[in-house]
Formats: C-alpha cells, structure tokens, sequence
C-alpha cells in the first residue's frame, strides 16, 4: 500500500508509493509520452483499457461502451487507494499511515485531438459537472478530508497522456499549502471580520490593473504577489467557501470564464502547457466565512529551481499589471 | 528597482522583477543555453565580461585577471540590488518593499567542461570557503535577514550558464518555507526540549536503513519524508545552528562528503540535473538550539505538476530506504 508520511519539521506530509516504486532506470522512461496516432486509452472503444467506470455523461450506449461526452474512471496507477484503513502509527519521532484515497481521472471529451480550450462552453460546464459529482459522492467518505481537483495540460506540466484529463485525488489530511491557505485566510478574518478575498475582489475591480475578465458570478484577475508569469485566479464573485455548492447559473458562467482565460492565455502565450487547480475547502467542515473557493492557472513558462525549492521564495520576471495587460489586450477569443 | 511582494493570504512573499520584465515572446527563448564551444563569461581571460569580482582564490595575478581558481562576482542579472531604502508600504490590503539585497555568483572553477563532483576534495572545500566567507562578509549588512546559497546543476534544473557554478541571494525576510522550518523545529524544540533535527541523526544512525554515508562530523541520509526520489540530506552531528560558524576540519569533511555524495548520486542515476540548497539559521539570529543547519540534495527526475502546486504535497515514487540501498551499494566513488 501507499504510504503517507509526515515530515516531522514542517508537518509536510507526502504520498511514498510503495508498491510501484521506481528504480533508477525507471526516470528516463518518464520522459515518453504516446503522440497522436498512436494508442490511447482514453479514446472511444477502448473503454476497457481502462477500470471500469465510475461516472459518464453520455449520449447513447451503455456503461464502459462508446457513446460517451465525458468519462470519469480510476487512475490506473493511483497514488492512493480507497481500500483499508488508515493505520496511523509512529515510528520512534516519525508519523505515518496508510495511503487511503481516491484518485481518479476525468476524461472531458472522446476527441482525441482537442484541448480543454478547444471544447464548446456546454462541454466545459460538463467538465465542471463531473467535478462537483465527483466530490459530492466521495465526501460521504468521513475519512476523506480534502479532494483536490486539478489538471496538467502539456508534457512539461507533468501529462502523462496527451488525451485531455483532469485529475482528482482525494486525501485523508489537509495538504499543507491548503492549510497555510486556510489559516492565513483564517488570521485575516479574525483581524478584520472580513474575508480576505473578499476583500481582493473589491480592490481588484476597484483598481482594475489586473483585472482580465468579469462576468456576473466570477472575475479573473492576475494576483498581486504571483509565484509565477501569467499565473491567474479566477474567483467567484459572491463568498462560496465550497466550490461543490456552486448554482447551475454560476457553474455555466464558471465555464465561460474558464474556457475564455485559457483561450486568452493561449493566445498570448502561444498555446503553453499549464496547470490548473481547484482550491476549495475541506469537504468536511460546513461553509465557512473565512475561506474562499476558486482556480488557479499557472502556464508553465519557467523552470524552478533551487532557490525556489530551498526558500518558497519565487522570483517572477513579469510584473502581474503587464500580464493582465497582455491578456486583456488579446480581447475575446 | 525589484519589488517584494506579499501574498496577504499565506504570507509568502515574491520577487516582482519590475525592471527586465519578461514580455509573452520572452520566455521560449528561456531554453537556449550556451553550450561547450561557444562564448562563456565564467571562463578564464573573460573576466571583463562579468561585473567586478567580489573576492578570488588565485594562484596568481591581481583583481579580475587570469590566474584564480575561485571567482565570486555580482549576477549580471540580479534578482536584487544593494542599493536603496527598503520603503516598506501597503497599497490597500497589500504589502510589499523594494527588492534589497545581493545575488552573487560563485564560480567554482577555471575549467569549463567540470562539474562540482569532478573537482578535487580542496577544491570542494574551496567552493564552501567561499560560501562562508561571503555570508560572512553580508551578514554585517543588517538589512538582510537571510542568506540562501544554491546550486542548479543542469538546464533541467534551472542553470542557465553551463560552466560550474553556484549562486548566493541576501534577503530582507525570511523566506515562507524558510520560516516553516523555523517555526517546526521550534515547536520540537518547546516541547521536547531537543533538536529535531539531532534527534533525527540519532535514528538515523540507529536505524541505518536511509543512511548514505557516515563520517566524524556529518552524516548523509535519505529523509523519512522526502519530497523527490533519491532527495538527500547532509548534516552536521554536531548541533550548530549557522552553517558560517563550521569550523576549517568540518568543512573539509563537508567537502568530502559531498563530493562522495554527488558522486554516488551521478553514478546511479546517470548524471541527474540537482539542485543543492544549504539551509541554515537567519543570519542576524544568534546561535540557536532549535534549528540545526545541513544540506538538502535534490536530483531532478520527475515533474512538479499541478497536483503538488495546489496542495504541497508530493507524491514520491521511491522510498527513500531504496534510494538509500542503491546509494550505498554505489561503494566510495
């Protein structure tokens, strides 16, 4: 089984994978990924190469056949499995337990050769659809306490298959750059009975400089003191602790903000890799007033490096005012 | 100038290179390195080429000329500048200062086609040398509360010059993950009335099964909780807080340990691109028995994907007891 372990200075905990550890002839291989024309097994009719499914929107056709728009399945190789318990137990002045989770992939669309961008606003909806399917079903597992939505688009953003996915892992801890999140959000409510991003979506619309889109429910903007070029948070605009609380109306506007952003960013910077992350709160404690849900989009354009490693401390070459220029700039796309 | 800038969620702050910002058409340009064969500024006969030199250890010559064997001099391209008030100041709800401090290069040897493990054991200790000199030279500087010295070996890992070198980078804060070290070894500290970090040498060497390498004043293991495969840490047995405070025996063990270390590392995974960071105590703290400084070795084999942005939790494929096995079995190289 997978283990997680906690590191006993920062209370970092980290996922060893235990069962398909790799050797040091493995990483090379890493570098392959299948190109176009070859196999995948996210494509329609090989819907037995994957674990049966958990979840799929679908047109006609029945469960594990073609006729699907999109489909969620079991990551094949998972960092976490659902089976067991938790077993936490120490080991002299180390903590560690069982690797207990879920990991699962969401397949957006059967077309093997386009990117999330490339999908109508309808199919982007879906996407967000299956997210909040997803972790309102697996939050009635009480030893699940974060669910982490994310996508790698591009080799160099960590895909390991071209078909376009998203990823949702499950844990039974609260990462620790969630909790840092949760509890600086936290001080700050506590000092002015405000939340903080609250607070950041006024001044932003207020100021306007890094702002790149608004909609009636979300705003995209460029944050004040981003770790890397052209990152962007897109938030909503009523306080929403949990994303899978969302409407109807402001998942359909999610979509439209969503897809326009990246197609902005592609546009701008060339169709980069990029990832994507869903930042919610633990799916196990109710609203709160304090936290603030919403994405974040790093396009991976630098390499990090030792001083970003050694220290948390980035050094980002464009000023966020510059990049929301760019992407406002590149218009509606 | 550079400006500091805080996230007012989390509290971690980021460079903003206001000056020689990157525009969208900046970045693939990025993986153009100079290879052997064409112009290099750290070679000898091009001392021109680079700021002045800051200190030299030379066989001959004078002040920017041939005949040194170690050269530290100003980057070109400095994340931060000496000069200047820190004019700290908000703007709304943000924080943020001008970007004060120092970004040094230390270029480790005359010869081009080396890396840091092909130098001799003296020449090692040389690179240390100067690393202790020149924090000791900023630490009278009391704008600047830490000092990080790092090394990218190889594009991958962020290089951007071929010719062997490491990089030193004076701050006016502490860094976020700088801090959490800090703060986590001194809740150990509170409550046990022990370093974390000795008690964590003491199992180490009574476990055995993640030690690398031994010697009189370091030992080489492979964490419990590593982030990375084969992520090593090199730390002193001896409890000191301040990596400037070692003394001319530690550190000549120092070099050979790592130079062993490097070696071993190379030999099993083929040469890796690494990052090599020292961690130590703020430099304007005095001597402290909470914190204990050392070394942290990262080879870079896989990919940071969105999954460890989102959370700061990573997934790791190889238990660090197998990376420790291979490492040993790899014998003194």
């Amino acid at each position: 089984m997978p283990e997680l372990r906690k590191d006993p200075i920062t209370g970092r905990w980290v996922i060893i994978a235990t069962d398909r550890a790799k050797r040091p002839s493995d990483f090379s291989r890493e570098q392959v990924i299948p190109k176009g024309g070859g196999f995948c097994p996210f494509c329609p009719g090989n819907e037995l190469k994957t674990p049966p499914e958990i979840l799929a929107y679908r047109e006609n056709g029945g469960p594990n056949e073609k006729g699907w728009t999109l489909r969620v399945v079991p990551n094949k190789f998972p960092a976490l499995r659902v089976e067991g318990d938790l077993n936490r137990q120490g080991q002299g002045l180390y903590d560690k337990m069982t690797g207990i989770g879920a990991h699962e992939v969401i397949i957006e669309t059967p077309e093997h050769k386009l990117t999330l961008a490339d999908l109508s606003e309808k199919q982007v909806g879906d996407v967000f659809w299956a997210f909040r399917d997803r972790i309102l079903d697996l939050k009635n597992d009480a030893r699940l306490r974060y669910i982490l939505v994310f996508k790698n688009h591009g080799e160099a953003a960590g895909a390991s298959l071209e078909h376009t996915h998203s990823q949702l892992i499950a844990l039974p801890v609260v990462p620790k750059r969630v909790q840092e999140e949760l509890d600086g959000a936290r001080r700050y409510f506590d000092f002015k009975e405000r939340c903080v991003y609250c607070d950041i979506i006024r001044q932003e619309l207020d100021m306007g400089t890094r702002v790149v889109l608004e909609t009636d429910h979300f705003v995209a903007v460029e944050p004040f003191a981003p770790r890397f070029p052209f990152e962007t948070w897109i938030l909503p605009r009523i306080h929403h602790s949990h994303f899978e609380a969302s409407t109807a109306a402001a998942i359909q506007n999610l979509a439209w903000i969503t897809r326009q952003t990246i197609r902005k960013v592609d546009k701008v910077l060339e169709r980069p890799p990029y990832n994507l992350m869903l930042h919610s709160a633990p799916v196990q404690e109710g609203m709160v007033g304090y936290y603030h849900w919403h994405i974040e989009l790093i396009p991976k354009l630098t390499k990090v490096a030792g001083f970003e490693w050694g220290t948390g401390f980035y050094i980002n070459p464009t000023p966020p005012e510059e990049a929301a220029t760019f992407l406002r700039e590149a218009g509606l796309v």
